[in-house]
């Protein structure tokens, strides 16, 4: 268990904490916060873990659990990156965590989801509620310059993914059934995923090209989909399979959505959405059926059973979204004095630089 | 065993490395001389192990020790950090290890010191010891354009601060009796440390802004506190109030005195004394009120447990500064042809550029 | 089995993707580029445990060797690192895993090599087959402004090198049999290597500096030429001699192979025979040595045994060599669209910068 505990607290540190340092002038902010984000996560998860333990005398997950529930609250703020000052960000991490943990509660008591599956949900969650804060805040100009990556802030937030790619298949398999196969299914489906977003990044480039931000949100994508099938999964092409599909929603999803419907668009500094958001959403898609398939004999009951996965996605969702909602509402408030539009994604609003004449 | 082994090495190797990087022109010497360091030091430690095993007929903690050992040498590095040559270094490396194990035999045979808390020392041993060293060499002037960090190298610096912090709860546990518990306090210590850090920068700074070299020693202080009484703390509170603690002396200790007594600051280069001098000296100071807390009932040999604790810190503290100094004094003839000043904190002493046109 | 196959994940994925990060222009395409032929190479790797299981029964040794196995392919990258595009690159990962498959198959079922030696001649084979390939394409133009390291890179680079130092010795004890005594060895290999790597460089530069290059590859070179027989050499200090040599072989064969037989030289974009190549060869044949040394009784066998071990090396070499001439020969075909001299060393060949306008 402790070895579960430091992947997952690596991964939360080094992974999210660099994954989120592609701006060019907010990646001080990007490191600094995430491990304030992390830190105050934990805390309240565990404070949640014994709420949970009084009210309905179980424990939903332990340590490691309280770890990997903070990954909501990163994922969210990954997608208003750059627009929100400490203050705001602590309140929404506090906010975040303790609706994340009663719609776990409702997940698995009322619509029998198991432990493992609930965990999952946490991608969903944290995307979802991350763009609908997102949607409350201004857009930034489009012609904004720090609004922007150098090929520097780029290879670090590489160096991030790549640590989220290797410790992956560790998060995947702490509250699953069956470790071993969990791993390998899940390393399978990153592998795969992997190769794919360089396929697709090229297909859907002028001249063939790849972008790094494809390639970087597609390599995840394959994780977040297996996780929830990731011990249930009996064969490796399917996993494989299933790893292609996740790169090929996460990087022609972007180019989809971005070339038709520029108008629905909140906007989405680190791409969650396409990260983690509808690779999660086809994960338990995927899930469910497999698990129509694995049971097509015993036909009375699995209606039912459907249904309640089914409806375990919608409720995670519709909550994430109305929640969020709210708390991007609350955020703007004047009392937390929210930063203004032109002073978005600038490190010099919180940190001191004795260094200011030298060049970033 | 080889799991430690393998985190204690992560910590030295890219921990330290990296978490030495801020000065803007030293970031090769920082972390090549930083690896060269702690090779040379763990082959003194091991040595010294063997050493130890001949003349008293018992190990003191093998390999893992030896290593944990090599950390009071990369502590004292980081006090003199750009003003050595690599003679000088090595040097010094050697002395400090003979020392620091000559003192942990005196510490555990004569003043009855726990292994893990005579280990535990090596924090207050490294401080002390670099800035008695820094005492003897000439102080860089107060606007040397080169001893500054920049937002790139302060950025990789906090890569190896993020690396120490999320192994330090491993350090923590290597040589205590209740592994489990240290390693829980040490989370708790660390992560309470990490926040305070955040609340204190904001306070001391102009404007409420962070400075990141608060975040960085703050957050490490309370691992360096609690590392002491990390095994016997028995309420997670009390580790929690030690990491609150331990960040506001690393963060006010050093504002206060850099304010209040200026004449008696020695130039400390990356700032060991606010990361790990005086959050050591208060960790084994709690460590004596936890102790007499704790068997309050059995008065007649409590005040000589007291006396020969507190008789082992002020040991440590005295042995250190003494020998430093005559180190430091050692380290300027002219046999080790000593850097002049107007060369401190410049990698083209010691490495070829080839790319010299290239701005750094 | 999950910790070694985690061990040997990361020291291919940060390892290698940033030790290959050196060159100034071509960071997104080390780092992305490396990690794509990981992922390919080990897929290829499993099938070929796969196909060896079908057509011999035996599995050599599993998921963690089909890692290990892949070293070759980003060994052999590192030699013509910058020259090849990535569908070059693809065809080379297929063609030079089904070889070295296939060279290891005879290599234990006709001459006789353990699983383990036989797997550290992945080594010999992939720093070989690079530099046959490598020779097949242009040289860069020697005042080429590319082919060169900023201090950035340099430092990123080290931060590569220094994960596969960390991770070497785990490297080493997964096939060994006796996995401690392996660990043991290789980390006092790496120490003495590493520690002689800053001797040897100061002592062949001008004025007595270091060359960052040199310590990188040096710091290598004693884990891989302790490879061989880390499990079986029972003296630490056998294994600190081999460390030294390693070193010297690897700073001082370079100095000599450069500046005697310029005319011999193939272009070596990463210095892979230095680091690899030419440590291996010489820790196959100590290798040799030990074993004659520890049998010298059973007198009858024994020419034969070493004929084997000699035969293993010089088939492993001769395979790679004429195999990579072959595979560079292919790789020139038009129909890869093979990319101009002009264009070497070129990140904007494959990857789209938003941001061109920012100086990298």
């Amino acid at each position: 268990m402790r070895l579960y505990l430091q992947d997952v607290s690596h991964m939360l540190i080094f992974g999210f904490g660099f994954f989120l340092t592609f701006l060019k002038r907010y990646s001080f902010s990007s490191t600094g916060f995430s491990l304030l984000i992390v830190i105050l996560g934990v805390q309240c998860s565990i404070l949640m873990e014994h709420v949970s333990v009084l009210l309905t005398e179980i424990s939903l997950s332990g340590i490691p659990g309280a770890a990997m529930s903070t990954v909501a609250v990163v994922i969210s703020i990954g997608a208003v990156l750059g627009k929100m000052n400490p203050m705001q960000s602590i309140v929404m991490v506090v906010v975040e965590i303790v609706v994340f943990y009663v719609s776990r509660w409702i997940n698995i008591y009322l619509l029998q989801a198991s432990s493992h599956v609930s965990m999952m949900h946490v991608h969903l969650f944290g995307a979802y509620f991350g763009l609908a804060v997102s949607s409350r805040f201004s857009e930034p100009s489009p012609r904004s310059e720090k609004n922007a990556s150098t090929p520097r802030s780029d290879l670090l937030s590489m160096l991030g993914t790549l640590f989220l790619w290797v410790f992956w298949p560790s998060f995947n398999s702490v509250l699953a059934v069956e470790k071993d196969r969990a791993i390998f299914n899940t390393c399978l489906a990153l592998a795969v995923s992997a190769v794919a977003a360089f396929a697709f990044s090229g297909l859907i480039t002028k001249d063939g090209k790849f972008r790094m931000t494809h390639i970087r949100r597609a390599a995840l994508a394959g994780g977040v989909t297996i996780g929830f099938a990731a011990d249930s999964i009996k064969h490796p092409w399917i996993a494989m399979i299933l790893g292609l599909l996740a790169s090929a929603i996460s990087v022609l999803g972007s180019f989809c959505l971005q070339s038709c419907l520029p108008t629905l668009r909140t906007h989405d500094a680190s791409g969650v959405h396409f990260t983690f958001g509808l690779p999660a959403v086809f994960g338990a898609l995927a899930e469910v059926v497999f698990f129509v398939m694995d049971i097509q004999t015993k036909l009375p009951s699995i209606g039912n059973e459907v249904l309640l996965s089914i409806g375990a996605l919608c409720f995670t969702i519709s909550v994430a979204l109305i929640t969020g909602l709210i708390t991007g509402l609350i955020l703007n408030f004047k009392l937390w004095k929210p930063i203004p539009v032109s002073k978005y994604f600038e490190d010099q609003m919180y940190w001191e630089f004795p260094h200011l004449a030298v060049g970033f």
